[in-house]
């Protein structure tokens, strides 16, 4: 909107977040800020009554265009923790099949006073789409667009490296896998550059880099050792079958003895380094059980971390509005 | 059930609201509470905490045996905007697959003690088939029965155009395209009748008007404008495109030279006419975008006060049981 | 868990319910313990504001591998009743269908904080491994694996079978139909053998009976009238039909002839006999529309005691955890 800062769509006008949209343009401050207020939400996970007021009476819709129970399900529970009412909206099997319009859709929930949405699409920019159509009041997470970006996974990536290796300026971090397919690999590396982060490696073949990817401030490997050799953190990316189905690589198991995680190839990190997995794994294609259930995988936790963090986007979105409601700038 | 006035299935014997199954034959008092009731709902949606207690501890089942996300997604967010508990059952993937009866499935759900269902099915009449099966305490909802009725469809509708326009008697009200077809003319023409409109207008052509349509008080036109002179009020019927397949239409594009609305044929009604449509709008067939977006629709407003309409009909529903809980008649 | 006394999976350390599983194995002052708790759970539904706090704040997933929106719809109507927040994953539309396996698919949910799993699976064992898989603090419920157990269906029925007609130590009990694929069955006959049934029956064709059922405990019929002979209480099974389709019977209406209960094989039991049916029914295959909808069937009042069955046990699996929570032995 042409009165978000320096035409940021994910800004406010007092410079707080309004939307979550990608890492990318997401200023240092609101990212440590989410980071930080996720730290507070982990412990709720903790207790017997895992429930806070913050969303009360607040409409949240989960609108996927994609199927995916995971995403769908850390968001869901995310907005119940807080309390929100959550409508969850199936496009695939709805009235988008009688021809609505994605921003038909948007302007009918609208009408209903929906107060946030978290949408999952298959078309890179969709809910930046969203986002610039949406009343001021409304705010959108992106939970996913094409290959473009998933920020809350971003960011559960750095809460989790944070936490287990301290200052990421003092980290080396590669990415293995299919760079080119995946908003997560683009989401961790804008969030691991605005934190900082001197040498993050990138590490696939060919047929699975985007071109120039070397712009986004990454070194680029195809030898899976060479690559690890000294860092402190992996992140193993998943495989999609329809990859090999394009040709774009030999077989499962040639792909696995180059570019699959085993603990012959973590050797050549450092002894400390930690390996994550945005999940669904595939065993055996880009990750050998031993490692991912190792004592190095810090796999889980990261799901731990991306209820926190989902929490607390929710939070700061909806908390964002409050002081704003009767007096907003236009 | 033998005990309702008149035998009027929608009434109890105190003569308040027992279920909602048509507009045709609800008297014009309760017709018109459920439309002031809906006032008082409109501003909880303008709320920060848009929910009360009304229905706190209440079952409602949204029991589907059509896909309308729409439509369910409505009901279940006024549900919970109440604070009921709300079940969704979309019966086309349940247990009716295993072949029992719809009323098997009602005796199941009210063994639940289940308080009110919103049923939504493809023959006229299932959800009176309910009412009558459903114990005293239960209530039904028609979401849309095949051909037959969508009552809230048709409350919102002259919810609509009362605040709008003002009131009912003094206006002049088209109805345009597959009136054969629809639910939503049938119920919005019971309504406006109720309510003592003076000039209701069909539109359509002859291939999608129900045979002696005039028996409902209704005048015929298979003239765009020459149905839409002077009038008040504009409903444009969503065009299935099964009608197409089945040969009662030549074509899309034929069938918007002809009834579709644009700006030139809104010429023709009353310069503060307004618009409306059920929703999902199909642009560029029955309706031009440059109306659907312009000043005079209304499909939106349309939207809002649904959601309110059908807080009404549940808060009174649900309402209409508690005094007479201990001593029912029988 | 080797911490189990006995190596009973469904038993915490301190002996009270960790897990239900199943029938075989639960001890009888656990069996006693949920029939008497579920009591307390009945008139809950007989209120206004159907609504006790006991779970708040709980999350429990309804992990649906096989549908059944009968099931479900019980667990998630006892836990929201219950104020748990609840989670619905079917598997089949989920991720599985990415190839993750069914432990990843718990430990990701276990590391989102989830309470409770009501699990259904298609593989007997399922629920099994999945409660020796997580955390001491969750707690598996499961809700029908293969032919093996459905342990909540075989508590409510026994509930039902005393509520009617007292002490089961005095009781004759024939279970009629497809014993081979059942767990119904199964789990009935574990619960009324643990509660001292002296005289369990099964009828059943030689080609639905699993080899060396006598070892269950019960006397084995193929003649109907033979074995209703006196009896107190009937269940009868649903007949699925892919067992016509795999040839084991004959024709829906020669199976109705032999072993559908109809007004004239009942008979043949005691005249005070009461009808059970899991459902849903197959009206006309395994039973009579007459006696489906007479007085000795009980089967609707099964669903309302399976509602507080399932609040009844689900609440036991909650609080069994509340004095540990600080403690828990390893």
């Amino acid at each position: 909107m042409s009165n978000r800062p320096g035409g940021n769509p994910q800004l406010r006008p007092d410079r707080r977040l309004g939307h979550l949209l990608s890492i990318e343009g997401l200023p240092e401050h609101l990212l440590l800020e989410i980071l930080n207020t996720a730290e507070s939400f982990l412990q709720i996970g903790e207790r017997a009554v895992k429930k806070t007021p913050t969303l009360r009476g607040r409409t949240v819709v989960n609108l996927f265009f994609e199927n995916s129970t995971r995403t769908r399900t850390t968001f869901e529970l995310a907005a119940k923790r807080l309390s929100a009412d959550v409508l969850n909206i199936n496009v695939a099997t709805s009235s988008r099949s009688k021809g609505e319009s994605l921003l038909d859709t948007i302007d009918n929930l609208m009408a209903m006073h929906v107060d946030g949405f978290v949408i999952r699409h298959q078309d890179a920019g969709a809910s930046h789409l969203v986002a610039r159509h949406v009343d001021q009041d409304a705010w959108v997470i992106n939970a996913g667009d094409g290959r473009h970006a998933h920020p809350t996974q971003g960011l559960l990536d750095v809460f989790t490296i944070r936490s287990y290796k301290g200052p990421i300026e003092n980290l080396k971090v590669a990415i293995v896998g299919d760079i080119l397919h995946s908003r997560v690999a683009r989401s961790q590396i804008h969030a691991l550059a605005t934190l900082g982060c001197p040498d993050i490696r990138v590490i696939a073949p060919k047929t699975l880099l985007p071109a120039q990817v070397e712009h986004l401030g990454v070194r680029v490997y195809h030898d899976l050792r060479e690559g690890l050799y000294g860092v402190d953190v992996i992140t193993m990316l998943r495989l999609q079958k329809e990859r090999m189905e394009a040709s774009l690589l030999p077989s499962f198991a040639e792909y696995f003895a180059e570019y699959g995680l085993s603990e012959r190839s973590l050797d050549y990190a450092d002894p400390a380094a930690i390996v994550l997995h945005p999940g669904p794994m595939n065993r055996g294609v880009e990750i050998d059980s031993a490692v991912a259930d190792g004592p190095r995988a810090v796999i889980l936790p990261q799901v731990t971390h991306g209820l926190a963090i989902r929490m607390a986007v929710l939070s700061q979105l909806a908390g964002a509005r409050e002081p704003q409601q009767t007096g907003n700038p236009s």
